[in-house]
């Protein structure tokens, strides 16, 4: 068993600010040497999508869903104040003024710090997401996996 | 004290997604032999309502709150892509397409599993809900037996 | 190092309801003995404004945050059932009917039990919110002091 710290979010949320946060404090407990875990269920599986992934066969649920949700961390709207996505752009505007990262720098940077980005294989199946249409490098697993890593985390958050 | 490792999740969302969320973590763990306790507070009351309840005379403003409250889970909507009530249609057509669990079935599993599943007794007073009104075998408390129960869990999340 | 339990609560919601769970959790945590620390990100900082704050010159965009974003404790709204403001006078109503606390209040109270309440200061940047605009008696810090008191936290929430 390993003597490092460990650090679960499950990131449930589809929304910008939200996932910014999430990826913040992952980033920022992998660079204390954390081992850090994101496991992204129901619409966090959206973080992980490619803007331009080949479209897939799907069934008619499953393809209006694909086409509902936003495509990949750049697409994503406000929990707060998204007034029809000029929100995201003001937010966007304050990162780059002040020198921050967006979702997608902090997304990489998360990759490059070996943060682990988990897929939530139940919510896959549910709507329909296919292995291709998200990022590389991440890993596919289940309930069980995370209550693994998170029943030995120091720090377990919903987000 | 037991030596069974412990999760505590505070249900305070009445979004039907995320009380799913927070149900299929709380079935996986009871799965893995935790103790769980899921502490249903504000909205996630609702999760325990009854469909069917007998009226109980109520004041006005608690009356209000309980008719413009979902009556319970299979009434609840979506965090996101509500769509009028239409979001919740497709989520259960794609749970029973994909052979998964409703919400009202994800509680039943929980309560065959030994879930704690617990009313918080606060908002209950403040939303003017009575026992008669919630599910059967369900427990009443405050915040200090979450407290007690949460300082020793290995897991512990606010969904 | 402390013998003391401790708790540890990132608030990032700026509405009015999920704030109050996260300060009724603390005082109820402070109460049994838990050093507390809230960690006031994002919306969530919009709890620490003071409502009569001096204006302060900032730059267009953080004008406008500034200018939207609800200005305290008191003005926030409700994450459901909000109906344009409505939602928040019901609940005030119903928490003086049944002699419970309002938010100002149970910051208050957070305050003389010696809760920890930490403004994010990279929100703060982001935001543009300046420490004259806060309430008094406020710590400062980044996410690195969060992880700090988390990582040696029983128990740790996501609001």
């Amino acid at each position: 068993m390993s003597e490092k710290k460990k650090t679960t979010i499950v990131l449930f949320s589809g929304d910008y600010d939200k996932a910014m946060a999430a990826y913040i404090i992952a980033n920022g407990a992998a660079a204390y040497d954390h081992e850090v875990t994101i496991f992204h269920t129901f619409w966090g599986l959206n973080a992980l999508r490619k803007e331009n992934a080949e479209p897939i066969k799907k069934g008619f649920l499953e393809n209006m869903f694909g086409k509902m949700m936003p495509k990949g961390a750049d697409k994503m709207g406000l929990s707060k104040m998204n007034f029809a996505g000029m929100g995201p752009k003001m937010i966007k505007k304050v990162i780059k003024k002040h020198n921050a990262m967006t979702l997608p720098q902090l997304i990489e940077m998360a990759q490059e710090q070996d943060v682990k980005l988990v897929s939530c294989t139940m919510t896959m199946d549910l709507l329909g997401l296919d292995e291709k249409e998200l990022l590389d490098g991440i890993e596919y697993a289940g309930v069980a996996a995370y209550l693994g890593d998170a029943s030995e985390g120091n720090v377990n958050l919903f987000i």
